[in-house]
């Protein structure tokens, strides 16, 4: 047990990884080994419907022992110990390394890629991923063929190292604001850049700042004397020889963040840089020679793939949550606490009510996000098809969804992770407990993408739209029509607490608030309001309908994958309860907006907040195993708290002895300051220091 | 405005302490002109009603300014590019150098100590501060006075730093569960002190792993072969010499955190360490020299200093909000997004709706919670002094207000700071808004000094007697008479927004709360539940009740205050209306509660929704000048977008240059990794990596 200074460094690296420093943990807890008797289902059951069956778990599995056993990634500084060059440079080994892994390997299925990024970097930045996801893409979606042979063969090869370089210094979610501008030269057919402003420096894009030596350039072109909006460019800003910036060029590191150390999010800005007229990615609109502009012939063509990050957000959001609860989970099981009877044994924190009410109701919104994340990608695909098809008219709604849904995903994990966080004590704020590298990972996602509340906004638009569509008689279809039915004047909630009582809950608090802002607008706008006066007086009220009309969605989604997936009866009894946990959760949240109106009681919210109590209780004897379920290797979560055999103390043991802080028994300010001030040196205040 | 790369290295310390380097930028920006013109109120009289008056202003800024001047603490590396070395070691250093600053400018009174600290390390750790907070206090109150003779002068002269060593490896807010030992053995009139496990191990104390070579250890006595509980003890545990660990002691830094970098929160063992018997310390309980055991005549006498520290904590969390609020709100009047109309103006961010609902209840409550610590210290020294004098009566509810008011306060700061970051955009993420290092700072006041539900059940067993008093019979004295008051049995609050009406619907669902959990205690224990278990199934409803009750006793802290301290009737509208908005935020976010029982009627909720935001319409042309009025220079928030002058992006392309990644345009990653992959050299993965 006592602590052997020669092994601060012999132990230097990552505790988790080498199980080696492990061999004293062999046994599991003797708390984890009853929780995980006492579950009333096949935990293995539940891992397969999250990964797709049994082939689907057994290929999760080898992907992810195939990151576990690495040698190069065992090798590397651990995540917790490093300062800000070596996060960076650390997240870009692990790229390379990837990359040139799946390409050995052959792993090309977009599922696999993720599997084995998750598994050799959990919850870190990629500085490569931009060049895949955005660099890539954008030049297929909006080059000309021509554009497409000359671009795609460099950036493939990785010789075109790229990014998207959109948001600027003073302009983030509103793109028309964009001020960096292209101005065609027809003299020389070449555009030139400039950033006219101090605003309209780039600002933020990921792999700019160190990483890339070309962009993607959204910027305001103009052409005879005119400008035609924002439109795309591929502009190299890096020599690709020594990888310094090119003359006109100022590009760096925007500094340190909350998180995203391993991420080289960059500054970027032009002065008189020229590039060929095919630099504008031509397919829809286009430049001529001569400098006529011929517009696209549709223009919301290049929306969708902002809609699919926003939909894979959702699902993001509900893993994250997920990993959050598995640790939280299983500390609260090992954790005890608090003797309750004088004398007694203290108990296991995990039967708190209070501690119980902090988990149970995120675990369940962890598996509410991933199935909606899920049934957002099958959404996305089945209306992009349809788009594809020349089909629109589900497009303005599959837009809407993933509006509200990324921002109520991400809200939610965010505050969701930090609790969770909270939830696990002192030790919580220890980075050893893996829980402050998922917060400071995903809470960005409230602003990027579209910031939360615009986003709100943008669904709300949509909503009242279609309660103007309801008012003229129109009857709706799929899942807003709910809009359309006659509501009943009370709710049939009851203690059975029946999962089609709890959607109508939703769903009539959802229409009420639709209802009651889109009247709103009207009257303002009657009493003579502007159109933007009126939205802005309204806005509050917005986002309530939106929130509301998105989180009834979540319910409804998981009512129905669990009706469509779970066959196993035992199962699916858990299952349900999940579910009653994160629909009554909801309602306590904002019983207000319940019984506003009388459709829910007094006397119904109080037996709900008791049922509430009652499926904690049936909760409990499972939560170990629906944690399992989710099937996060300790390798991949690199938690202290929420190791799978709860040998938590000894790991922190571990995790301290490793603190950089320890590298020396007496460290040099020893010398420095202390030593002065305790042998009574200390006369000149500050001269030495 | 173009980027000059010497400068690079020219600007690599504090950008906003040396102003030199913003002499472009000593314009203020039009907006924030504009915000403080429009001001209806005198912003100096708030400020000369938050700091004590004329006297009290320009003392603060005078200790201020002397901070912000010295060239000594504007050399060290600024917060925001130090590794975790560095963070300890600066911290060190300015803990230091301000002591012998304080001494040599003869500063002794606590509140001039505060601001100049505060000045000097705004939300940084300070490593000696336990040693003058808990090391010094806990030897003055708790030593003989042979004891406080011989460990006093050499703490006083820093020849023995201490800190406070109580929370172990596997026990936190549960004192009694501490398992480190201290045994007597009469042949050597010593102590024994062991940890005999591995949870014993002192994990968490502050100044603990590197600073300190005393500590004040909380132990279980044994004596006699029999345990006397938890007793405190002066233990040496490093040289006085050499600073290296005493033998049989085994003590570390604890590794890398959320935040707290500046603090060396330590790890402790004891392989059976031997320390005389005046270690103990014996003011109120003893060993006799052959070992007799001699009690404390009044076991609750070392209350006190908890109490204390838990209820300055309450004004430090207002304080930091009010920072965060300055910081959102200044940099929400300067930042312009989405036009609203068709080619105007982009508007301040200010103006939407959206936003002043996120900024504006979290200005109001950082109000709030700064006049609560105030009153809470005032509260502090009445009761004590009561205390002194024999009278325990009021011991109990101050206990319970500052447990209560701990987590309140902690809750909503920590979360606060966090939505007024987010409220920053994609900015409040990054370190150079200021907003994080704030959130990191605070958000361990959650678990720190009494688990946060911990404190609220505390105080809600305190509410729980009260009102079986009540039923009794008795009739209640103080803030707690609520509790007697016959209910009315509908709210009369009406658009008038009276603050009693307000205060009134706090206290009717607080006393609903209370009434509601003590008759279930008392049913489930009449049903034959034990004690223990029927609380543990009230415990949830147990810490709604505590909230309400705390939520009630700051609004009318808060209307109170406006009363006794504000003479101006322009500033009194203004605060008014500011307390207004606290209390109707406060409900809007809990409306269940006050509507559950019709108490608050459908109507009136409707009623309060809609005239919030007309509160916000007049607090908007206000905001700035609210903000100003907490006279924070910038020199201490050390913000981007806090500035005063507004020079928001100026100062993020200042702050951007001096990325740690920025020293060299290009990198070494670039040589070992970007370069093979670029210039196509990568067919061997990783084995040059």
């Amino acid at each position: 047990m006592h602590y052997n200074k020669q092994r601060v460094n012999q132990s230097s690296k990552q505790a988790w990884v080498d199980n080696n420093l492990f061999l004293n943990m062999a046994s599991v807890n003797k708390d984890l080994v009853k929780e995980r008797k006492s579950a009333t289902f096949d935990k293995e059951l539940l891992t397969e419907i999250l990964y797709n069956g049994k082939e689907g778990v057994k290929r999760r599995r080898y992907l992810q022992n195939i990151a576990i056993q690495d040698p190069y990634l065992k090798s590397l500084t651990p995540w917790w110990n490093r300062d800000r060059e070596t996060h960076y440079d650390i997240a870009l080994k692990k790229a390379v390394y990837l990359n040139q892994l799946m390409e050995k390997m052959n792993i090309t299925a977009p599922i696999d890629m993720f599997i084995l990024r998750e598994a050799a970097a959990c919850q870190e930045n990629n500085p490569l991923g931009l060049h895949q996801v955005m660099f890539i893409p954008t030049i297929e979606k909006q080059g000309t063929k021509e554009q497409i042979e000359k671009f795609l063969p460099p950036a493939r090869a990785m010789k075109y190292i790229g990014t998207y370089a959109q948001t600027e210094l003073g302009h983030g979610t509103f793109i028309r604001g964009l001020e960096t501008t292209a101005t065609y030269d027809p003299k020389t057919e070449e555009f030139i850049i400039n950033s006219p402003t101090l605003t309209s420096m780039k600002y933020w894009p990921g792999s700019l700042g160190k990483t890339s030596n070309h962009v993607i350039l959204m910027a305001q072109l103009h052409s005879q004397g005119k400008n035609h909006g924002i439109h795309a460019f591929v502009v190299q800003i890096r020599s690709l020889e020594d990888h310094r910036p090119l003359p006109g060029i100022t590009v760096g590191d925007i500094g340190n963040k909350l998180g995203y150390e391993g991420m080289d999010n960059g500054f970027l800005m032009f002065n008189n840089v020229r590039v060929p007229r095919d630099a504008m990615l031509m397919r829809y609109s286009r430049v001529e020679r001569d400098g006529t502009y011929v517009p696209p012939k549709n223009a919301k063509i290049a929306y969708g793939s902002m809609v699919f990050i926003r939909a894979m957000i959702v699902g993001d959001m509900g893993r994250s949550l997920a990993q959050a609860s598995v640790i939280a989970i299983r500390y609260s099981a090992v954790r005890r606490q608090t003797e309750i009877r004088p004398g007694g044994e203290e108990p296991q924190v995990i039967d708190y009510q209070t501690q119980q009410e902090k988990l149970f109701p995120l675990l369940a919104a962890s598996y509410a996000y991933i199935f909606m994340g899920y049934h957002m990608a099958v959404e996305y695909f089945r209306v992009t098809a349809e788009i594809e098809r020349g089909n629109m008219e589900e497009m303005q709604s599959l837009h809407a969804l993933a509006a509200g849904l990324k921002a109520l995903s991400s809200d939610l994990a965010s505050s969701g992770v930090d609790r969770l966080r909270v939830s696990c004590g002192g030790h919580g704020y220890s980075l050893a407990s893996g829980l402050p590298k998922i917060f400071t990972n995903i809470t960005p996602a409230m602003t990027y993408e579209g910031e939360n509340t615009v986003m709100y906004l943008q669904c709300a638009r949509y909503l009242i739209k279609m309660y103007a569509q309801v008012a003229s008689g129109q009857q709706l279809s799929g899942f807003i029509s709910y809009l359309s039915n006659k509501p009943r004047p009370h709710s049939g909630v009851n203690e059975a607490l029946k999962l089609e009582d709890l959607i109508e809950l939703y769903e009539h608090a959802a229409s009420r608030l639709i209802q009651g802002v889109a009247m709103k607008m009207q009257s303002l706008m009657k009493s003579g309001k502007p159109e933007e006066v009126a939205r802005n007086m309204c806005s509050v009220q917005m986002v309530q309908a939106s929130k509301m009309h998105s989180a009834a969605y979540v319910v409804r989604t998981f009512a129905m994958t669990i009706q469509a997936k779970v066959t196993d009866p035992n199962l699916a009894k858990v299952m349900t309860t999940l579910c009653q946990v994160f629909a009554v959760d909801g309602i306590l949240q904002k019983t207000g907006y319940f019984l506003m109106d009388g459709f829910l009681s007094g006397k119904q919210a109080q037996m709900l907040a008791e049922r509430q109590m009652a499926l904690f209780a049936e909760i409990r004897p499972n939560a170990v195993a629906l944690v399992d379920a989710f099937d996060y290797p300790d390798e991949v979560l690199q938690s202290c708290l929420g190791r799978y055999d709860g040998n938590v103390y000894e790991a922190l043991f571990e995790y301290a002895k490793n603190s950089p802080l320890n590298k020396a028994d007496v460290l040099p300010s020893y010398h420095t300051v202390l030593k002065p001030l305790i042998q009574g040196e200390s006369s000149a205040p500050a001269a030495r220091l």
